[in-house]
């Protein structure tokens, strides 16, 4: 983005963590002129505008992008199809639409489907970040920062449309890299979206156990730190889920298989089996961070 | 404690993480008049000295308990075992000797066939917390503090050592509880050795891929944060997982139902299911939990 250029009306269709912490980043950065908020509950519109995150507020679509530069979609996957269907008619023709979707794949065929001729204008987007916390209070403007946005074009993208996502992400302090849909959720399927099905399925485990009071009074740093991600948005986390059902059931069966190792190793009390295993995940893991961490 | 007294010679078998943290939190405190450090690697015990840990260093436990007032065995689960049987024979009638190790029932029983005449002095506990690092370079002072320390006492021990137990934890700026060693177990199943097997088999599942790198590039805070205690001592583990091989066993049991259900859920395109298992396990995270936590 040449200095001092603006991204002028920005429309946030979706005013939570992802929207809300674009905007406020935009906003800090000083490029965007006036960013309007739309969402079906007006509740979360008028708290978005309290936070300063937007300066005004719509609730139809349609009508709200009828003069945008740029649209951002941040709804949960499974309703991007009906935001794509509803502002299709009144989108200008310059307008760049970009979303935050964690799968990209299903997004891509939803705007196939649903945005015709202006199709083009569409460039896929996944922000690498964020926290287990939701909506316009949990936004803030340095979540992105020095942080991965992956766009995933689609050939129908004029050069110059991608070229307006990559400065709106780096205006926002982030890295953008570009990659196709399927392997974004492939790569995304393994690192993000099994974590959070394990995460939940232990919290699920321990919480149906009848001293389930003892078992979290007495956990330690390290279920914390492994179930953080239980508490997630589960709306948004079953249409990540069935929007990336395949790759999903993939990775699940080879976690599977990687936990029936170690149980067999535990069962056959094979000690030296038991530590090659742990010997193995810890290298892999000291190697991908190298800072300081928590406790356990 | 009655205050300015002190635990005397406090000997350490063992001067990593766990051993190293309570001898400096009890210098802190200014309530041990010496510390021997206690191991095999030469080069370990030098390095404990050089940070402040220990006074002394010894190879040979029996000769450094001679003169004991308290004994804290910390090493691996696995090889308590051997050092009750090194020490009994010299341990003098009125030391108080106590663990930690992060499993009770079978270091018990270790105790009850090898320390003979000196059992009633051996006082067990496990304080809960850790971090995923070892070695005298990773202890520190503050590692208890306000942290639970669970003591599971025999029926053999003496009111007045289950309290210099407790003193001794107390000073360390812990706080301390009693159950008995199987109940003990059967909770740390479920919070720690589970969550540790689960972290241990993700990174290793998501290892095998042909694309890990692209897949640990990309990963964000939630695959961090889950995947943290696969650092943790492989050997250490080991042994906590073979002594608490049934309870850990039934453990992943439940967890693989936990994920199964999931996985069903998954397979049949039931959206509401889904929502329901993540939601149930937000309701149970978010209620444990108040403090603001990290990103995802």
């Amino acid at each position: 983005m040449s200095e001092g250029s603006s991204f002028g009306r920005l429309v946030l269709i979706g005013t939570g963590l992802i929207g809300g912490s674009l905007a406020l980043a935009l906003r800090v950065a000083g490029c965007v002129d006036c960013v309007v908020g739309v969402g079906r509950n007006r509740r979360t519109l008028e708290e978005a505008r309290a936070l300063g995150i937007v300066d005004e507020i719509e609730t139809d679509p349609a009508r709200a992008v009828a003069n945008a530069d740029v649209v951002f979609v941040a709804v949960p996957v499974g309703a991007m199809a009906g935001v794509f269907a509803a502002i299709a008619p009144s989108l200008p023709a310059q307008a760049l639409v970009t979303d935050g979707g964690s799968v990209k794949g299903e997004v891509v065929e939803a705007a196939r489907r649903t945005l015709g001729a202006r199709l083009e204008q569409f460039v896929p987007g996944h922000p690498i970040a964020g926290t287990e916390k939701s909506g316009p209070s949990a936004a803030f403007a340095g979540l992105y920062r020095n942080r991965r946005v992956i766009l995933t074009p689609l050939p129908e993208n004029h050069a110059a449309q991608v070229a307006r996502a990559r400065d709106l992400w780096t205006a926002a302090g982030a890295r953008v890299e570009q990659m196709d849909p399927a392997r974004h959720d492939y790569l995304l399927a393994a690192n993000s979206h099994l974590p959070h099905v394990i995460a939940y399925a232990l919290v699920n485990a321990l919480g149906g156990l009848d001293e389930r009071r003892e078992v979290f009074r007495y956990a330690a740093g390290g279920f914390r730190d492994i179930s953080r991600i239980a508490s997630s948005d589960p709306r948004m986390w079953r249409d990540i889920c069935l929007a990336n059902r395949e790759q999903l059931l993939s990775m699940i069966g080879r976690f599977h298989a990687g936990l029936e190792e170690i149980e067999s190793a535990l069962r056959a009390h094979d000690g030296e089996a038991l530590e090659e295993l742990f010997g193995q995940a810890k290298t892999i893991r000291d190697g991908l961070y190298r800072e300081d961490e928590g406790g356990n």
